[in-house]
């Protein structure tokens, strides 16, 4: 099985992007860095029965968002992804067909972003099927986003709507089928959950205007995530919730399953949209980069603050939601 | 349970070797990679049940091993390791306090080889402890190992005995204690499974001769990893069952589980020795380079051949033993 499944990776790898010196079938794959670049590396871990289940998602789909919430992690720092290292526990009774359509998906988002898959390693699992992605990436030195600057005063954008990734995995859950959700308004969550958009274009965009404090992606919901920028940055941060971008289809999936629109929108993670802060004197400038890159504008959503924490603002009230974001799990 | 996690690996990695621009904290690791050099990527996974018990191990030399496997591919490659990515998946009930012990054994074994643990991630695991280590190193250009360079004369070459990992591993499963493993002899086999030692030294100094045409490490056992080389080479091999290396220490337990020594050393994998070839002009140089660098004499094993496959001769006898090694298990 092992060097079957090697074989196929191998295949669905040969395609690798440039820079890649030697690929799959030596110890190491061996890759040509840009001179005078820093190296990114970032990896990811999916787990079946954690985050994600074989029977509500795709091969293919699965495939994308293991790319994907990689890619995100380079996004955030403003980087170029470059090679991939997959790395596979299988369990024993996992059909042979999942594999070509899972690479298949995997190495399509890599090289949609110039990235290939360059090698891994395959194992039997003790358990379920674990998937982990390590991905190297490169970045101009001084171009490079933090988590850690942000400073009282600097406002905080997101770069797009908030809570879909939750709503469409609550939906997946409650029984709406995957492959053609109805109503049609609903497509747009599913796809949220199971094959997310990582922001690559926009994390270029931020990095090169220079101006950005502090950047980070929002994979465990803006809620934790956020704090996490606080934290790094020993600063505090309020949010309005009013300036939260929530989209009708989310609203109208959270009538149908009786939820919080807003609960998702701040714990519920998985939206691999970027968040990042700027001072206030550059944000005109920063928010025209973001538009162009995303072809629509960026959601202006609070204001980094001296103190500790997150606080949410509804109406006259404040509440504090530091690191209530859910971690991971379907 | 993950922040707590998280803050612990942060803590392991605080002392991460120079060249780390910024660590565990962001979204990505950043390294400052050394100019003109080319970037080595590759990745190893050990599967609780698989690839390890608890109950035979300890989380120290646990640690020290998932560095290992790792730092042996760099070693095969002629490379320097750098910078190692962590992902876990942690099963429910897995006590707390194996992650310090874990996380010292990870970090030790990378920082006495300039590798600093950079980041990770952590996740539930659906099934046991998966363990999987991305490490990147780097290399000159033109000294960078290869499988694929073997040519018909060429002499094979290994650092060091065979068979001492799986014989150390059968007498595990048979009982032996592996704290104090009585009778003494047997406490180097119980070490070649449990604490390998990969030959990063000896990787330098084979690519810095610039004679070597092929080189692996033997991970799989000498029947596969040799299968390997010629596979890559499109050619033979043919190798001397009275010139590989076999301990006293491996006899003797070959006697008392009743089992063929031959048999670990041609299939039992996790010796992480490396094999290479080198043309017969320079076999005194690279033969003289590894002896400096191990501290005693490598071992020649055999010869590259023209057509397909690895042969054994015993005597007067020649069999077949292409890919008969074992994939890891337990």
């Amino acid at each position: 099985m092992e060097r079957d499944l090697i074989r196929r990776i191998a295949r669905a790898a040969e395609r690798a992007a440039a820079g890649l010196v030697a690929g799959i079938g030596d110890d190491c794959a061996v890759g040509a860095p840009t001179p005078g670049h820093v190296l990114l590396l970032t990896t990811d871990t999916l787990a079946e029965g954690v985050h994600f289940r074989l029977e509500t998602t795709d091969p293919f789909r699965l495939g994308r968002k293991t790319a994907a919430v990689n890619l995100s992690d380079i996004a955030a720092m403003g980087g170029r992804p470059r090679w991939a290292l997959l790395s596979l526990a299988v369990p024993a009774g996992l059909d042979p067909a999942f594999w070509d359509p899972f690479l298949a998906g995997l190495t399509e988002r890599l090289e949609a972003f110039g990235a290939a898959l360059a090698g891994g390693d395959t194992v039997r699992s003790p358990g379920g099927l674990v998937l982990t992605l390590a991905l190297a990436g490169e970045a101009e030195p001084g171009r490079v986003m933090g988590r850690a600057g942000a400073r009282p005063g600097d406002i905080v954008y997101c770069s797009g709507p908030l809570g879909e990734a939750a709503a469409g995995l609550a939906l997946l859950e409650a029984g709406l089928c995957p492959h053609r959700p109805r109503p049609a308004a609903f497509r747009r969550l599913v796809r949220a959950q199971l094959d997310p958009e990582p922001r690559l274009g926009l994390g270029r965009a931020l990095a090169a205007t220079g101006a950005v404090t502090a950047a980070i992606d929002l994979s465990d919901g803006l809620a934790t995530d956020l704090a996490h920028l606080c934290e790094a940055g020993g600063v505090g941060a309020e949010v309005d919730a009013a300036r939260l971008p929530l989209s009708r289809a989310l609203r109208r999936a959270a009538r149908r399953l009786d939820r919080r629109p807003l609960d998702w929108a701040l714990a519920g993670g998985e939206d691999y949209e970027l968040l990042w802060t700027v001072p206030p004197g550059r944000e005109g400038e920063v928010r025209a980069a973001a538009a162009r890159a995303l072809g629509r504008p960026p959601h202006r959503i609070g204001r980094i603050v001296a103190g500790r924490g997150v606080r949410l603002r509804e109406g006259a009230r404040r509440r504090d939601i530091t690191f209530t974001g859910h971690e991971h799990r379907f």
